[in-house]
């Protein structure tokens, strides 16, 4: 493929920001990929590995002249990153995101933006736990969903571009409005998150139920709770911080449930929680059929066919 | 290895004794292994697939001259199975289950046990999301913990002898107190599986964000807790409405955190939610230390890198 971009500025070197890297290149995306993080020692385990192109010192550097701006910093970082950058982006420029959350990164980014410059928010739907320059690799998007979420206004031949390069990066890509983006992303991810990190707390908080009980025995289940709740802790702060309404909307939907199966095991209701518990495969199949999940036993964890 | 029983009988045929006929015969434990299900149709698949060495049509029959009898169906069950095979099992014969729960099952199980059987309660802490006489696989139980939990004045020999079982069947064994045991599995097991269904029956009910739209973008986190509710509804149902106290008060523990976390994220204390965030991570390193999970992203599911 002929580069999309002749030069593309990471800001930010962590998971995503690696993985989009790595992803450009395996496709010759890009003519050139700079990139720059917070701490000299980011940036210093970038250059060894050869994550980029070049490793350069600030973000005003990165972005000066360069035709494609990523901002992959949590979401609470990028209004203050978009401030100190906005000066050096060149006429004809797109700027983009890749925050998990899309409201409030708009709100906090949109007044830098200087005429001329095509400011395209984004949010790829893919992740692991782990996170850090290291953790990229160049398969993260493949066949995942990265959501594009146009700001009113927005050139539709930039907005072409940006998803050319998604695609290029294994993606596919639509696009949606920020309020539902937010509403859909606190249903399918940050909601999620939150119950895992409360369920790990509490086994944590348990004197009676040892420490070394839980983690011996959490194969039972509570296992794939902590693999999520081992994301993290910036980028999910700064996530429930900014996604607060549909977060805390749709956290009241989860209790009010619930509350009505915690009552059903109370007075014995075996038919209700029955009927509960048929309706919620047929999601799983559908997940399956959308090729969004393998059916192997377990996500084929492990050896081919351990629990 | 040279058989550990001469005769063993299953009674029922899906996941955790196919797994376990598998597992026997993977390391000759057993002279001859007899198994029976309810429905004719298991019986007839399991014939089939010749997953056990004889299928009898009674639960009766199956008991009949074994030295070792499995009760291997949902826990509201086994009180029923146990009260049917009583006068069929043989003098010195050891009687044991896999139930979720063990409270409740030795309370259902033990006023049928005639004297000069050995009644062992077992639970090996091993499974898939996938149930049936098709799901089970040989290796399910090695390296998992399978927990024994003796009742008062057991015959210390017959433990040992079914210990051995276990572990010939790839398992670690341990013994713990019943009350325990049910604390311990709502912690890491029951109250996980119960949060994991009201999240995916939560996002079922939502009109506003359409059941495609949940399904395409599950991978941001979603997905992993339709597959602990894919789990079998009528095990689900006999686990919650027998360890009905512990999971009630383990459920009570996570709705305090939960309310603490969400007041956290209504008043945007940002502190509160990194520190919490950062605590749960110890747990997952633990868990991995422990061997009790890949440190793969992501579980390493599907194709190696893939999200
Ligand atoms: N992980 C996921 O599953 C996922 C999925 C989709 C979207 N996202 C979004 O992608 C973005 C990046 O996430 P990631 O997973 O790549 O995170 P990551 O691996 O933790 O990397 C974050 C990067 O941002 C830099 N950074 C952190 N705080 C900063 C600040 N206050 N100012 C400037 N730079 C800062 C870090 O620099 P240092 O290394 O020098 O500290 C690091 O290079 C976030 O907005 C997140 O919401 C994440
Ligand atoms: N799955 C797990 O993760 C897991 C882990 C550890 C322990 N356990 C425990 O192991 C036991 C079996 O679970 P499983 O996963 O193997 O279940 P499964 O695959 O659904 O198989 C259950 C078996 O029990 C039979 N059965 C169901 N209801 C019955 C009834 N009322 N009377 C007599 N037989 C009945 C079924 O017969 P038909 O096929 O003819 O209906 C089937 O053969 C349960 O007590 C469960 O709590 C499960």
């Amino acid at each position: 493929m002929s580069p999309i971009y002749d030069r593309v500025a990471l800001i930010g070197l962590g998971l995503i920001a690696g993985s989009m890297a790595l992803a450009m290149r395996r496709a010759g995306l890009a003519g050139e990929i700079v990139g720059t993080a917070r701490s000299a020692e980011t940036r210093a385990v970038a250059a060894e590995i050869g994550l980029v192109d070049r490793v350069v010192e600030t973000a005003a550097e990165a972005a000066e002249g360069a035709d494609l701006v990523v901002l992959a910093v949590p979401v609470g970082a990028m209004g203050a990153v978009a401030a100190e950058i906005a000066p050096h982006l060149a006429p004809g420029a797109t700027l983009t995101d890749v925050g998990s959350v899309k409201r409030s990164v708009i709100e906090a980014v949109a007044p830098h933006v200087p005429e001329g410059v095509h400011f395209i928010p984004a949010h790829p739907l893919a992740g692991t736990e782990h996170s850090g320059p290291r953790s990229g690799f160049a398969e993260l998007f493949d066949n995942r969903w990265s959501l594009i979420v146009p700001v009113p206004g927005t050139d539709p031949a930039a907005t072409e571009r940006l998803k050319r390069l998604w695609e290029g990066m294994g993606a596919n890509v639509e696009e949606m409005d920020p309020d539902h983006h937010d509403l859909v992303l606190a249903v399918t991810s940050h909601v999620p998150h939150l119950i895992a990190y409360t369920m790990v707390g509490v086994a944590d908080d348990l004197r009676r139920v040892t420490d070394s009980e839980v983690i011996k025995y959490s194969a039972a289940g509570f296992r794939d709770f902590t693999r999520i709740a081992a994301s993290d802790p910036t980028m999910w702060r700064d996530v429930f911080l900014t996604n607060k309404e549909a977060t805390l909307e749709i956290l009241g939907r989860f209790t009010e449930e619930l509350f009505a199966l915690q009552r059903a095991i109370r007075t014995g209701q075996g038919d209700e929680l029955f009927d509960y518990f048929t309706r919620t495969r047929a999601i799983r199949r559908g997940i399956i059929e959308a090729g969004q999940d393998t059916d192997a036993p377990d996500f084929g964890r492990g050896t081919k066919a351990r629990s």
